[in-house]
């Protein structure tokens, strides 16, 4: 458990997998964990809800939902309903370019809300679950692009003006696969029953089964030898 | 006039002084320019009104605002109504330290949002009107954070994957004082009687004269040897 000197970090809580395993990782590092989910308009918006049950379970200090409309940029099959979320691809199609599920620019603004809220919270560290083995579609996902955002972050924030210590950004998930993602979450005790990973749910938060959330996220616990905890809609089960 | 060839930019437009200068410098430059303005808990949300009126002034080719609650991170005067606004504020006063009036984080959040959108739109430079010379008390209105940010915008996007043109930060107001900017803005055509700059406006947009944006405001006329066009409340004018 953090204790009262704990090292305060603001982590970046969307309600899936990853970023459950990232929260409990930040928690085996001894931080209090000031959790920040984003409502962005986003289709799958009962991850919101999926994040709190997660931030309450791992023993967050705290838990907050930010509200930025990025259905005002569009331009995702996530904030745009008339573009269709992929289902059933290969492995290889997954892995050709940047796909329609890519949100602009949308762990940029993610960051970059924790860098203000860790000012706020006093939190000198921000955890994030961005990996890019499996997955390496989307450019925000990538070290070199959480190195260059610390770098803005410390110049752009009072970090940068009033001296101090520097805003790290931690990315304890970024060289995994989502097989070992789910080992590491699975040891640190998390439930990924509480998680919800994919990008086109039903209304009550059941997977489709096919996005590439989903068939990223089933081969991880086949890989990891770890039970399949997830709620499938008809159709979306083996 | 910008053809229909022209570059395409987007132009963050607050409303103020500044930001109209940078979009008259931006249309100067050539570009179509798309403005994004932000609806974000600012106790001075009536520069979004001006924002749409300077837009329309300047042949903006589009103008939107996005809503992104900062008061959920508050920390600022200009976020939580709990901090006051300081008035009638020396020059070395503001030139002290990091003031209540800094928004954590906010130019990183906008420039982030802008990002996002100039991915959309398919622009590739951004024009901001951060400028640190009369007022150095903010981190991110500094040309080192524009330049950091712009390397991890490039390697945060589609750009820092598919290749192409690079995304670039434009900030044509960076190394001029408020006299400079006054004049620039007038040859440009600006027409300063619909910006907006003050922090603590009365509901019709008069304001207050006394707040450091209001104090730099009016010097910067005064040096410029422009006439002030603003329209104060009681009280607030000389």
């Amino acid at each position: 458990m953090a204790g009262k000197g704990a090292a305060r970090a603001v982590v970046l809580l969307s309600g899936g997998l990853d970023s459950a395993t990232c929260l409990a990782a930040a928690r085996r590092d001894g931080c209090a964990c000031h959790c920040v989910s984003f409502d962005y308009g986003q289709r799958h918006r009962c991850e919101l809800t999926a994040a709190r049950r997660v931030a309450r379970a791992l023993g967050a200090a705290s838990h907050r939902t930010i509200r930025v409309d990025l259905r005002a940029i569009g331009g995702s099959a996530l904030t745009d309903d008339a573009i269709a979320v992929p289902k059933d691809r290969t492995a290889r199609a997954m892995g050709a370019g940047v796909p329609v599920t890519y949100v602009p620019a949308r762990n940029l603004i993610f960051l970059s809300l924790a860098a203000g809220l860790a000012e706020v919270v006093g939190a000198r560290r921000l955890y994030i679950g961005v990996n890019a083995v499996d997955y390496s579609g989307y450019p925000d996902c990538r070290e070199p692009f959480v190195r260059a955002f610390e770098r803005a972050a410390n110049l752009g924030t009072r970090a940068g003006t009033e001296g101090g210590e520097r805003l790290r950004v931690v990315a304890p998930l970024v060289r995994l696969g989502k097989a070992e993602i789910v080992r590491l979450g699975a040891g640190l005790g998390v439930d990924f029953g509480l998680t919800v990973s994919c990008y086109d749910p039903d209304r009550s938060g059941r997977a489709c089964g096919h996005c590439d959330a989903c068939v990223l996220r089933r081969r991880g616990f086949e890989a990891a030898g770890v039970p399949d905890p997830t709620r499938y809609r008809r159709g979306g089960g083996r």
